[in-house]
Formats: structure tokens, C-alpha cells, sequence
């Protein structure tokens, strides 16, 4: 056979599970719990993960320990952690907790800005410029992000120009990544690769990170148009777990063990071991009594190396 | 927004649910109901399908009614219909039973040719040139498969030069059309883009059709490297439905509402309402009394079009 192993062959996963994965969750999971999964996924070789949101706890009860998730974070070498702000109150607690990278995001659509995070898609600009600044000062590295990038299942479809925009504006704030996210799991494909070259064009050097939920079931095709047009680092959560709770039907992000499946088939390189990676999955199915929306993290699908 | 509308745009969608979907099901689906979905189907503008299979019905219980399904079939213009057969018996079951178009497969894996059809990989490749010939003698349009193209779950993976081998001999013994299968759901993207340049630069005009499980969650990223790499037919089945009954773990093909949804939002046109082709799947799914592998059959998804 002839050597397929792609020449970019390094793609760095971010594990969104902790966050994105549980906070749809009613029951909630024990903060030690929580600190196990973590030393389970850094054992797996996970470098990056987005390990809580900074929101009010009454809006999100799963993350009420974002401050004693932190407090007891292990220190493990080159291993990153972040949390999710929405605000800038959300911003002084995730600096007070000690972490040094920051996730805000601003959404494309209005109405889901409104529902998600209070205030209008115009007040959510003014506040992110002032939000980096913040952060800057703060000496945190910053995750700027776009929600609902390629549609909203409350709004529809979001034009590509204000998705742009937006990028332009990230940018110009002088984010250190910019995190591409599909929350309504609605993107095809053509628009993924179609978006990465528009943000591509002008966003330099900067990382793009691509946030995909599988609610179609596009998520890996949508992996694959982006691998094409040359992302390299995906926001995935281990069992495929997860959903954004403000935006109906949004359920899942795509899979950890899903995509590094395909990942490992492709010749790509993560140096995250996928069996490792499963048995949070698994545990969780333990905790929560029901099958993960995910499928390779399934001992019974792992019968060959294909 | 610029026109990302693909040049060969126009995708052949052959519904297999009736056959590959079913014949795993324990409940027998009676007649009248799987002619019922047939004429929903051509309603839906599904203009290839594969009805049944000529197989034994203590083996295939739900296949049983093959003789039935075909007397009785609609005889829509421009609608063609196919059986699937496993020797030459069979063959001549589907030619007695007026169909005008035959599946005629081997296993690229010697272990599922021999659960499945009984035989060796080399028996059965003696006995595939013969049938061939029946077949023509027939007068029937000829669509040669290749099972476990990518691996299958009983032997692991297969080699790629074993599955161009017999597709070599395919063309050279007159099908009209190629199937290349991912029976088990094991292939990843790169496999799908090598395999189908290779088969490619032999098979001249002949089609490739593709014929992919979810089993593993990558159908459909499956399905974009296919159309990357020029495939235009692809065998999907309603609600994604389905699975191999003699591999085991190998359940559900690709949904053709899923592939249909992926599809439209690329710009590929396919000529099928794909809220009718989930008329059907909501049909099964009230007869079965569960919910089927597919996403986009449900309503609740469909509420954008983004």
C-alpha cells in the first residue's frame, strides 16, 4: 500500500467534555468525580481541556464547583486547562481561580445571544473588545470564540458575512485562537470549507479551533472538510456527550474517541491513547445509567485495527 | 455569498432499506406493508431501490416473501428495481420473479465469504464468473459488489489489493455497475479516497457505487471523500436502518435522509423529497415500537434550513 500518512500530520485535540459535555446534564457529577476524569484524560495523554464555565450557578448547577474544580486541578507538565466565561464577571472568577487560558465567545445570532448570554449581538461586541482587554491585562491567553457560526436552530441560518465580521473583529482584539463553533450542529460540509478559507484568508497565524456538535450526524464530515482545508484542532467530548441546554435539539458534540478513530485511520497524530479516552466515557455511563450518544468509546466496536 | 454549488452535481441515491435495512428485524414486515413503503418511496422520487433478496428464507426470515414482493410490484416509469442473490439458484429465483437488474457480490474476506455465502473467497470467485454469465444470458443489468471491501469484523482488515483484484475481475467479466461495500462500517476516509483512485483508474465508465455502514460513526464523512473522489451512487437506507446479520456489531447503513440532508446543503441535487423518504422511517419506527439509528428522519431536527 501506498503511504497515505498526511504531511501535517499533527492534530491537537481539545476535551470540551467536562464543560460542554456535562453541563446539560441534570445529574450532577461530583467534583471529585469531575477530578478524576480529568487525571484519567491527562493518564490518556489529553494536553488541553476546557474543564468548566464561569456562569451563575443557577443557570448552570453542573458547574457550581468551577472554583474547587480548579483549586484542585493536578499540575501535570505542558498539560492546559481553560474555562468558559460569558462575562466579565465570569472573566475575574476564572483569573481568581488560577487559570491561565480563558474561552469567550461572542454568537452570530442574535437571538441566541440574547437566550445564552443576555444582551444583544451589538452589546456582546462592545463587551468582548472590553472582555480581551481584560484578559490581556490579566496576562491570560484568550480563546475567542464564535457560537451558532453556521446557523441557530432558533434564528436559522447566519450569514456568512457576520460570521466574518466577527472573525475580523477577534482578531483585531488580538485573541491568540480563534474557535470556530457549529453549537446548533447544523453545518454541511461545503460551508465548513467555505467559512475556513474566508476566516483563513485574514486571520494570519492564528490557530482555528473548530467546535462541531453531531446533531445531524455531520459532525465527523464536517472534521473531515476542515481537515482538508487544513484546521488542525477540534473541541471534541469524550462519549460524545454534551449540548448546549439554550438552543433546542442541540445535543452532542462529536466524539473524542469518534474522531481520534478517524483521526488514527487517517495517519493523523494526536498522541492520545482512544482506549484511555473511554474509559471516562464508560464511567460516566456508569454514573448517568443510559449509553453515551458516542460509539467508539464501545469496547464490542474496538474488535479491529483497520 | 459565492456559488459553492458542485459541477457534477447530480447524485444517484439506490435505497436499500427494504433489503439490508430489514433483513436484520426480527418482526416480519408484512407484504403489503413493505409495498406500501415501496410506492412511498417512488413518491418520494427514489427512483432505484433494492427490494429484496433471493437468499433462504430460513436463513433470511424476513425475505421470505420475495416472489410476493416482486409479482406485486408498482410499475412506476423510470423506477428500477433489484434483488439481491448469493448463487445461482437465487439467480434464477429473481430472474423467474421478473426482476430486470441483479446484486451479485463477493466477499473480499475469506472468513465472512464462508459465513455468509458458504463458500471460500476462491469458490466463490469461480462461481461469480458464472453467474455473470447466467446473469447475461438473462438479460439482466448486472451490479457486482465487493463485501468487507475495507475490513471486516470477523477477519480484521483486508488488503487493498485483494479487493482490487476482484474488482479487476468484475469489469473484465461485464458488470454493469461496481459496488464496493463497507460491510462491517470500518473504513475510514483515507481508505475510501485510495481504494476508489484505484478502482477508478481501471473501471473506465463503468459506475461506482458505494455502499457504506455507520457502524463506527464515519459513514458519512465516508460518503464526502467518496464524492471528493468523483462517486456519484450511493446505497443508502431509510432511517438508517440496518446492518449485516452474520458481522457481528455491523449495524445500520448510511440514513438516506441523513445523506440526503448532507447532500442538498452541499448543493447536490438528487431529485428526492427527503421528508417523504421519513414518512417511511416514521412508518417503521411505529412498528418496531423504537427509534431508528438515523437523525435526520425526525421532524424535530428538521427545523432549519441552513
Amino acid at each position: 500500500m501506498k503511504d497515505t500518512t498526511p504531511k501535517n500530520d499533527r492534530v491537537e485535540i481539545i476535551e470540551v467534555g467536562l464543560r460542554d459535555g456535562l453541563q446539560n446534564e441534570a445529574l450532577f457529577i461530583a467534583t471529585e468525580t469531575k477530578l478524576q476524569i480529568i487525571d484519567m484524560l491527562i493518564a490518556a495523554g489529553v494536553k488541553r481541556m476546557q474543564v468548566t464555565s464561569f456562569v451563575h450557578p443557577k443557570r448552570v448547577p453542573q458547574m457550581s464547583d468551577a472554583e474547587a474544580v480548579c483549586a484542585n486541578l493536578p499540575r501535570g507538565e505542558g498539560i492546559e486547562y481553560s474555562g468558559l466565561v460569558l462575562n466579565s464577571k465570569g472573566l475575574e472568577r476564572a483569573k481568581a481561580a488560577g487559570l491561565a487560558v480563558v474561552d469567550m465567545s461572542i454568537s452570530a445570532s442574535d437571538r441566541h445571544s440574547r437566550k445564552n448570554a443576555n444582551r444583544s449581538l451589538a452589546e456582546a461586541r462592545v463587551e468582548f473588545g472590553s472582555m480581551v482587554r481584560q484578559a490581556r491585562d490579566y496576562g491570560m491567553k484568550i480563546r475567542g470564540g464564535i457560537q451558532c457560526a453556521f446557523g441557530c436552530g432558533e434564528e436559522g441560518p447566519v450569514e456568512m458575512e457576520t460570521v466574518v465580521d466577527i472573525a475580523k473583529n477577534h482578531v483585531a482584539s488580538g485573541v491568540d485562537e480563534l474557535a470556530i463553533a457549529d453549537s446548533a450542529g447544523v453545518a454541511n460540509p461545503a460551508q465548513v470549507s467555505q467559512l475556513i478559507a474566508e476566516v483563513r484568508s485574514f486571520a494570519g497565524d492564528i490557530p482555528i479551533i473548530l467546535h462541531l456538535h453531531d446533531t445531524r450526524g455531520l459532525g465527523l464530515a464536517n472534521v473531515l472538510a476542515a481537515l482538508n482545508s487544513g484546521v488542525r484542532h477540534f473541541d471534541t467530548a469524550f462519549g460524545a456527550l454534551g449540548g448546549c441546554p439554550f438552543i433546542s435539539g442541540a445535543s452532542g458534540n462529536i466524539g473524542t474517541e469518534d474522531t481520534l478513530f478517524m483521526l488514527e485511520g487517517m495517519g493523523y497524530v494526536t498522541g492520545i491513547e482512544r482506549a484511555k479516552v473511554a474509559e471516562c466515557s464508560l464511567l460516566l455511563e456508569r454514573l448517568l445509567g443510559r449509553s453515551l450518544p458516542g460509539k467508539m468509546y464501545r469496547p464490542e466496536l474496538d474488535n479491529m485495527k483497520a
